[in-house]
């Protein structure tokens, strides 16, 4: 959908025009009162759930939560997924003409894209619910990053939402964590391909830095358990190697194929995967944008630190989830946020989940993790129909 | 100090000749049972305590612990400080001549240079003791890679060793810790100056790779605590600008300079100084040896991954320390070695500091931990005089 109207950004820049892809789930119903919108986090999309015609392989990001008779219920829910700006995944962003460029040069915005943060998004994403003739949504929801635009949108706009859930997030980066981005964000700048952000024109594409980055994101998804459950030190390939005449340490057989540079161990040949498959897919400059939207969003900051200060203007019912072995946004920062809201006299249900998984656990089907959603979801639904009958334009 | 008969490594290969960088501090009683040997993590040397002549900012890498009157106290021990083969600081490594190169290219190893394990500079340390007549140490000791070498000494030479200290250190790598090394050598090797390691032909030096690889050990030295503690989410500069007149996010202040490249945490800051000031100095060939070497490092491995039966061997007495807040090498993974240790009935102190600095505080002056090891060297003392005074030739 295109919007002519500027959106002007945090950070004093404005998008003079900009459009955001959008896909939908279900129906809205007659009183408008059961849309949901989904927000989402650094790699992915507003292709939430379902898969396309003829690609058994394209389900949505969040196909486990979200369907008919699923947690989030598309037979009852009218769900939005919207990819953010700044993303590469239509919405506009760096790979796009940049209409500042001098005219016919073709120029594509690349590192002069403006910085957007998680406010400038749920800014954006108010306007398509105005398009779509939505003034308030049953409920807004997000995991990680995604989370945090959940919890902006109350803030922002309070009066247009109902209900937030916000599932493995927290109320801002630890130093940890902007740090994780930093030496991501490093990788990619200084790869010779990033041509200071404007390597499209030079017909490169800095993989090696978002290789570099996707690894290491990986390692911060995975609980150092679950990643010694899956990987341990197996190593990819057994070599039988006889015992060494040689040798003078007792016990002593050679498994290894004594190599820096090769594949030796299983976690090594999965992050190189997945470094590898990212790499093909992603915009770098993407991936700087939103890291640094991360970065920035810190709601107290304007309150001197204060967490239930920022979190007052929120007027709705929340639900927060976080996972034990979540150490990137672990359930201390959920709490602090579930504490700010009681501070407010908020309706707050908060859900931790012990899953094995780290961070990815948002992304899973644990079955306790569902059925919390599920049954939040069925209290929404109940309170919706009331509120849709009552709030009848 | 030059070794001339072949060093016969794990991986199979042999180095023909070498020479081992060393410093000693005290002196070497008559009945020659006072030695320590310090074994070294990954960007250590074997300058391991006081100040050069002149040079008042040379302190040792162990000064704290290490010295007259101190912890390890050098007017009662002869402290030896050696460099590890494939280390940067003096002992042959990948920057030295390579015997096996046509004569008169004068090409250095670079990544020819054999892959090492723990049990090899094990058994070049053993070689080096041998020259000094040195034939049992009074203590072997090393704080993380330098743990598992003094692990190793109990196992490879258990008669040669009255006393082991292990600090901050594991039984093997976990998967994460693995993944962690392999993303850095991944920087390192794809860094287009790396040249497959022969980057000395080249002229060049890889410190893209080299900066994100030492970026990413900074942040697993701390814990997220003291990192939230001494950096948290400061901005590098504070910029004062104006309320923007067209925000409409109530309480919207402009804090940021609002760049996805340039520094805006403090957290960021550090971490370039510290990569910039790595890549200066350290050797990219040597950062992939010694990561490797703690990859391999798994002394249950032969033994089916049977610690106990691992550590059978051992005959020598233990120190353990571990920290709290040490998430690379944890207080769980000394407390296996402590099980095995104790499944076996050997003679085990066991230390866990709760200090908040993570890994580096193996490095760092905690009152307790420096006390805890002065009192063990204590009790070394009093049994090494009554056991050299039993031992004299």
């Amino acid at each position: 959908m295109l919007f002519d109207a500027p959106l002007h950004l945090q950070s004093g820049a404005s998008l003079r025009a900009y459009s955001l892809s959008f896909e939908t789930y279900g129906r809205l119903n007659s009183t408008r009162s059961n849309a949901v919108l989904i927000c989402h986090a650094l790699n992915a999309s507003h292709h939430v759930a379902g898969t396309y015609p003829g690609q058994p392989n394209s389900e949505g990001w969040w196909d486990s939560m979200i369907g008919p008779g699923k947690s989030v219920d598309t037979d009852h829910f009218f769900v939005i997924g919207v990819n953010n700006l700044g993303s590469c995944f239509g919405s506009t962003g760096p790979m796009h003409a940049n209409p500042d460029a001098p005219t016919g040069s073709g120029r594509v915005y690349g590192a002069d894209f403006p910085v957007v943060t998680v406010e400038d998004w749920v800014n954006a994403q108010a306007r398509l619910l105005d398009a779509l003739g939505i003034e308030t949504l049953a409920a807004v929801m997000g995991g990680s990053l995604g989370g945090m635009q959940a919890l902006s949108w109350t803030l922002q706009y309070p009066s247009r939402v109902r209900h937030a859930v916000v599932v493995a997030s927290a109320p801002n980066l630890t130093a940890e964590n902007i740090a994780f981005n930093e030496v991501a964000r490093r990788a990619i700048v200084t790869d010779p391909d990033f041509h200071g952000g404007h390597f499209y024109e030079h017909g490169t594409v800095p993989k090696r830095g978002l290789r570099i980055a996707r690894m290491i994101g990986h390692i911060t998804y995975l609980s150092d358990d679950v990643m010694n459950e899956k990987f341990g030190r197996q190593l990819r390939q057994s070599i039988a190697v006889e015992m060494s005449e040689g040798s003078d340490v007792a016990g002593f057989t050679r498994p290894y194929k004594f190599s820096t540079q090769d594949v030796e161990f299983q976690i090594e040949s999965y992050l190189r995967y997945q470094g590898d498959k990212f790499a093909e897919y992603f915009d770098a400059n993407t991936y700087l944008l939103i890291t640094r939207a991360l970065d920035y969003f810190d709601p107290a900051r304007s309150y001197g630190g204060k967490l239930s200060a920022a979190l007052a203007p929120a007027s709705c019912k929340f639900l927060l989830v976080s996972f034990t072995t979540d150490w990137r946004f672990s359930p201390k920062r959920s709490r602090e946020i579930v504490k700010a809201l009681l501070d407010n006299q908020r309706d707050v249900s908060y859900a931790e989940i012990d899953a094995p998984h780290g961070h990815d656990a948002f992304l899973l089907d644990d079955p306790r993790y569902l059925a919390v959603v599920r049954s939040y979801f069925d209290r929404i639904m109940q309170s919706s129909v009331v509120a849709g009958a009552g709030e009848t334009p």
